[in-house]
């Protein structure tokens, strides 16, 4: 990494606290990831974006901001990326998977809460994330009680939006969706000064698109049989698209695509189980339970996850030419994302029954980070569908430390034997 | 209580398991409440009321389904009572406060969840809760993750109505929320065959604010010095209002009043420390904190929960004559609770500050249900507001078991000492 110790203090970053972070990153990246065998070499990119997640990309931010553009956090998928690009602002997810963070988080926070929720807010206070500190705003949403609550302590530290999410998917909480949405543009407009014109918004609409379609691509690929891409490889390339420049995310994504491409034509079949992961996020560097699995004999071919097929699936229609109509677009998509925040939420056990037979599934591990309510009660569906099929699940509860790994890992060693 | 064992077995109910819950709380209430010296007299309806929860009201509730009217179980203040009276229907509140309970409910919920939902959702599977067995229909809301999930696992057993509650108080939310009003004006009406008129829902309105201004006299009348009832007795009214009849509970209440009237005036001021508890809510038979502190040198005098201020405060105007301005009435009064549900909640800060000037409190007591995160979060508020007054402030996390009762009594005498 370059020396970035100038830009830090201008953040008005902690540098002495940062340093410790920063010394733990490239070790544990080191172990996990580079570790892997015969990986594509268009992950060079990414490990490059991974390493300089503090460094080069803030220093984009910082030279994009001198130029008038305003950046904003978001911490979720409801977050429409067509209205930031159309507001022409950079959007950066906050979302954070680090155990660092936990400490300063629990210092405002309760302790028996979500551990992603605690690590944010870590962040914030203490100072030691610079995407934090480059944003001009932050656009939070009442996905759950645990953010949906945290954001009163960080509108203490910096000026935050929330876009008030319905718990249900009636035929008003569409129009009400498309409302939030409008409020949410007249937001961004006020903070770019830029106008959200119809040729804008679609202009937002395809770049979003286009991101999605990446993905989608990339786990399409994921689908045969070996997957010519690891299970940690993808949670990278996922993890690192909510922070990169779309464009250039999008380039080196397809990229990747295309490596891939020939990898399958002369992939091998293996004999590796093929693993689902279906339940909570996981930010960077939350490695934990993908790092678990493919130590063993198994690949994680997909995740049903915020940081995983909920990101990408379904598109924005490009049809309509008012505003109104592209909004009504956007409310559709997002409002099909099914996420356990809504009741009822029958789509994902959808999705999840359908991700078996795609991905070819041969288990499924239910990810639940410690205290998320509506996941953990969202479980006992889950597992009533899949045991209906006679597909093995495995529940595993955690958060970001490192003492339970060793439980983990022999869970789930005694359900690949099982399965 | 009577011989009621017929009845029960016509609600399907498990009676071997409902003969230890009904064997156990006579003792406990026994010991709380009749110890308690120098009731008020007219407290022996309630007494009544309480030893016959299971009995007298439930063969009520049948004679009263027998005539044709339908019984609808709610588990929130947010649910417009005056929807229910207007459609001639009979509202129950579900809302558990056993650690009997619990054991069945983690059967098929997380067990790091708010108890009360543990002990409510336990209720049903158990088939032991005659007003579960007596309803018609459940009528949830989405105000927290573990009760807008729980409703998904109680609807296997019952149908069940959800009004989708808006998480914020903007001017469209005002909006949304009178929309779901009349949603579920459509569903009672489908559901009991009764139109719900102008004339009816006023009918409504006047029943509804009649209680609650019953309720908030009893509460003006603990503003006194010292007040002329206990924090528990006034609980137990509290809890009975959820259960009873409506005209019966008025006027009960109303004697009592009275009654707490005339011991003001022959009132002898004692040296009590005045409490005021906030927080969460406090279902039958849960009576722990209650007893833990005026079995001390203390008397509750307020309750900033739901099955206290938050039940009552404000009333519901009766000017209009449409359907719609009564509605918009109705949703002015519910959308201003200020439940921890809602980002932001700062009108409960004002309340909280309000409270301790108008009932001469000595300190405050947060009450958090474990693992209710909208609480949990929102005290780090309520302490600033508090410590910014020098109003002294006790935190207590419990839930419903037995376990932290002496630990909790000693937190308290070290309270009590300090102020």
């Amino acid at each position: 990494m370059g020396d970035y110790k100038n830009m830090w203090e201008n953040l008005d970053m902690d540098l002495d606290k940062h340093d410790i972070l920063c010394s733990a990153l490239p070790e544990s990246f080191g172990e996990i990831y580079l570790t892997q065998k015969n990986r594509p070499e268009s992950m060079n990119y990414f490990n490059y974006a991974l390493a300089e997640v503090h460094g080069a990309r803030i220093e984009e931010l910082q030279k994009s901001k001198e130029n008038g553009k305003k950046v904003v956090g978001t911490f979720c998928v409801f977050v429409p990326d067509e209205v930031i690009f159309a507001a022409d602002a950079i959007g950066v997810g906050l979302c954070s998977g680090s155990q660092f963070w936990i400490e300063d988080g629990e210092k405002v926070l309760p302790r028996n809460l979500c551990p992603l929720v605690k690590a944010f807010v870590g962040a914030k206070i203490s100072r030691t994330c610079p995407y934090f500190q480059s944003c001009n705003m932050l656009v939070g949403e009442t996905t759950c009680d645990g953010k949906k609550k945290a954001y009163e302590i960080l509108q203490e530290y910096m000026p935050i939006h929330v876009m008030d999410l319905p718990q249900m998917k009636k035929e008003k909480d569409f129009e009400q969706w498309q409302q939030e949405i409008k409020i949410f543009i007249k937001r961004m407009e006020e903070l770019t000064q830029n106008k959200v014109t119809v040729k804008r918004l679609k202009e937002g609409i395809r770049l979003a698109n286009r991101k999605r379609a990446v993905l989608k691509r990339l786990y399409d690929l994921r689908k045969n049989i070996p997957s010519p891409i690891s299970g940690l490889d993808a949670l990278l390339v996922s993890q690192v698209a909510f922070m990169d420049d779309p464009d250039r995310f999008i380039t080196k994504t397809e990229q990747l695509c295309d490596e891939l491409e020939e990898r399958v034509k002369n992939g091998i079949p293996n004999t590796k189980k093929r693993i689902m992961i279906t339940g909570t996020p996981m930010a960077i560097p939350n490695w934990k339970l993908h790092s678990i699995v493919e130590a063993l004999d198994a690949e994680i071919v997909v995740e049903e996850t915020c940081t995983g097929t909920r990101y990408f699936e379904n598109q924005v229609s490009e049809e309509g030419n008012t505003l109104d109509e592209l909004i009504k677009n956007i409310a559709q998509r997002y409002l099909n994302i099914h996420c356990a925040c809504f009741t009822p939420n029958t789509g994902r056990m959808e999705d999840i029954l359908e991700y078996v037979k795609e991905y070819k599934i041969d288990g499924v591990i239910y990810y639940n980070l410690s205290f998320c309510h509506t996941y953990a009660i969202e479980y006992k569906q889950v597992e009533k569908i899949l045991k209906d099929k006679d597909i093995p699940l495995l529940n595993i509860e955690t958060d970001y430390s490192e003492e339970d790994i060793g439980q983990i890992k022999t869970r789930i060693e005694a359900f690949l034997e099982m399965i």
